[in-house]
């Protein structure tokens, strides 16, 4: 499986009043990481976005985040990223945090390329042919 | 089980390019519901930081979000927030975010209190006997 | 001049290490205030977006804060907004950020009703005249 | 003057729904961008915080932002970050924001190196005498 790092050095202001990087920094940083992801294989969300008609993104169907140990100010996170699993209407990608040789956080995460409906309801496109065979 | 209901207006920079709200703010909006449901209960985070001492919050240690709908600007969102299990040294929150009637996302998380260690490692505080008798 | 009042709670996640609440939030709150204002006076900015075609929101032209005293978590804070001054296209907006009595910052805001060119410059557009009648 | 130069580049979810950035995250790359300033100086914030007793950061003092250009996604933003006057107490930081020789923000930012009184109030400390030997 292709893995991407994606590199962020921990600011003062990620971190709360514990100096531990407050989790929605992680919440960020997957979605920075994941559009890494893309890039990297060439195939960046920016340019699937004003390709595909109607496609407005990735979001997020599910998640789940363990937190394994805290990171804090000035620390360098490293996100290894893959996408585990592609099926017809979704993808999995998970992310390992290190620092260093550390593990600080691991994540799976299930998202879509999806539109919009007339509703307003979130709608799976079938992932882009061009996308899976650039990832794959 | 006890719950408590926290109210957010959504509002337009909670969005991002797709006219949704971005998961990030989830993340944010479930700490604020978690401070809330300590707060209504009469045992506020910020006290027991005070008083307990070395106590630094109740950082994450594992959370689990499942996204059932997308929400937009200026939708209005309620936090339906239990803790749905207590154990010696974490606790298990619950979050059913709700738009009317309409689920719109769920997620449970693990959360400790905790305390720093010599060698910058978090650690797990038993559970404050007064904030436990309170939230029963 | 109207004035409305938006309130706002401080979370720990608010503020940084040093406890005190970042200036980021201060940017974000300032926009909701805003957002607050007109939607009090009627003329809420998602109306306005769906109803005048090309308009993508107010952003900020030009912002001066000074910053007085520290907020910190729990604080409750009171954002006082007025539009001191519409002209033909731009608008200016003031905060006072109260604690009590106390005064924790004033900013003020030069935003714009802004569409986007085709070459993806962003050009303010004059300023409604349904809002301007609400909201002198 | 010396002259440091920070790069980020725009993300998905650092736009708002109109596809352009918030000023928020300007607030957030400039707090970046003066903490990379003082890390290539030799005087990194954190080193600051850890040796001089009662320091807790550099918090705004005023701010002044000029919004020339939007930028969007994938944009590559180029901070120029200066100290453009030492004074006793506090220090003047002026950023100009660059996309490719294009002006898309330009900043001015009064800081001081603060500690909390007893009374929580912040206190100004003298500019420590190894950061102004290392800056200028």
């Amino acid at each position: 499986m292709i893995e991407t790092v994606w590199t962020v050095q921990v600011k003062f202001g990620d971190c709360g009043p514990a100096n531990i990087v407050l989790s929605r920094n992680y919440s960020r940083w997957m979605d920075a990481a994941t559009e890494h992801y893309f890039e990297a294989r060439g195939v960046p969300l920016s340019s699937q976005i004003k390709e595909q008609p109607g496609l407005l993104g990735v979001p997020l169907v599910e998640s789940h985040l363990r937190f394994v140990q805290p990171a804090t100010h000035p620390d360098t996170l490293r996100f290894h990223t893959q996408v585990e699993e592609w099926r017809a209407k979704v993808f999995v990608v998970s992310h390992r945090v290190m620092r260093g040789d550390m593990l600080v956080c691991e994540a799976r995460e299930t998202r879509a390329f999806c539109a919009l409906d007339d509703d307003g309801r979130l709608r799976a496109l079938p992932i882009p042919p061009s996308v899976r065979s650039h990832c794959e």
